[in-house]
């Protein structure tokens, strides 16, 4: 673990495990973030990212995180006391927190102008369709120097330990992808493609300047949550109640492929969360 | 390649490959078929397994083939041609093929009252609902001594080269999913899994003998067919033309992450096909 990576865990104090914040300061190693910008930050749940980047930042930066959740949402601990625990530490005042949705926000009197970065970093596949992106990345434009994305790649890349993580994110998609939907508890609402991540880009005005690949440190947890949901009873029976036979028969395939993928890993799976891939415009 | 291949390729007279041929006896010496035996061979296809399966059986047995497709159904080869070409071979008259489904086919006088075997050899995810397997599991009783079954297994037993083929798997069931497609032109209806296939035959009544597995031999080509049938320009087109934007979004994403699973094999991708499942019930 490097000096960062501990500073940073101890500020959060147990908000977020070494893992979470190791990943989000490989992330920010790769963007080369200048020291005292403003980031407007979309989707930032319990904050383990505005942290890194507030840190980063040095006491002349500054991090606005927005997400539409409520504040009671998130265990074990809730977006509301997890932002609170962040505002507490020494760099809490780099920081400000807005329930809101990103057109709301960039509507209202809060908002800055123009932001030197804005990010999304894995809030993508939180997202209920490709065309509530398409639609944010029109409304960044001329909002913010710089549009930064990181989410995951639906390439193992090699890894066959990573394939479990893979095929629970088509899993909890395929659940997603179902119309009249109206439960939104999975951690991925839709695996939205680097490919299509890159086209909407090109299409809202962006122009890419560089693409790059993060591995996930040993550890992430990432790859347990989604799998050990996938494979939870509740799952099973939550997405045999919301469809027709044929499409359960498809689902149920997909669980099994899950399962049988983990098995596969051996008595113990150390199952590896999928690499990240990151994109950055201007 | 053995003698066996050899011979039966040279038999088939172009056919089918020596890989295809190799795969079906590599099934054929896992389940030790009785020389002699009657079988009933149900979607019997072009003929590959129902000519090693003659082979094998020797001058005593015989394989009753059938299959519901149309004889002008398939390509380069015709099923109807491909029959014709293995009623001509000198092993020929150990073969009867019949367009049917297998209800009609017991209920009629063409069907012995009970066989030795019957099989499914990949035949299992050209059906187009669990229901179908279902049905066919429970008619089957009394009418076969023992019940053997050969699909794709939907693990990828840690070979990275068999991801794309698995997950041109999903995407074409995917497809075949949706609610109200006609279009029958897919290799690939619905993944069955080995737990669904076992589930269903129990329901049936049948008694699981043994489960194996048979790796694909290098060179067998479903692989690259059912890989390449996604990534071409039809299928895109063909799955844009028949889905609410969520699905087609989720389909997109599918088909993009095959690309990626191509890709990272190297320049010059050698696709592994599948494992084989075989249950072998009483």
């Amino acid at each position: 673990m490097s000096p960062d990576v501990i500073n940073l865990t101890s500020l959060f104090d147990g908000g977020s495990s070494e893992h979470q914040i190791q990943h989000r300061v490989d992330l920010f190693n790769k963007w080369k973030i200048t020291p005292g910008s403003k980031i407007l930050e979309i989707g930032c749940g319990q904050g383990d990212c505005t942290l890194v980047a507030a840190y980063i930042l040095g006491d002349q930066g500054h991090v606005t995180a927005i997400d539409p959740a409520p504040k009671d949402y998130g265990a074990p601990m809730t977006l509301g006391e997890a932002q609170d625990k962040l505002r507490q530490t020494p760099i809490g005042d780099r920081m400000t927190f807005y329930q809101s949705n990103l057109q709301d926000f960039l509507d209202s009197g809060a908002s800055e102008q123009v932001y030197d970065y804005a990010m999304l970093v894995h809030s993508v596949w939180y997202l209920p369709s490709v065309e509530v992106l398409q639609k944010m990345l029109a409304a960044l434009r001329g909002r913010t120097k710089c549009l930064l994305i990181a989410e995951y790649s639906l390439d193992i890349r090699g890894d066959i330990a990573a394939l479990p993580h893979l095929l629970a994110a088509i899993s909890q998609a395929e659940f997603n992808s179902r119309s009249n939907i109206l439960d939104q508890d999975d951690n991925i609402q839709s695996i939205i493609s680097q490919q299509t991540i890159c086209a909407l880009a090109q299409t809202a005005g962006w122009e890419l300047q560089k693409e790059e690949i993060v591995e996930s440190p040993q550890g992430q947890e990432d790859a347990e949550w989604e799998v050990h949901r996938v494979l939870s009873k509740e799952y099973s029976i939550r997405s045999e109640s919301h469809g027709d036979p044929s499409r359960q028969n498809f689902a149920n395939a997909l669980i099994d492929a899950v399962a049988q993928s983990t098995r596969v890993i051996g008595p113990n799976p150390k199952l590896r969360t999928l690499s990240t891939w990151l994109g950055s415009w201007v």
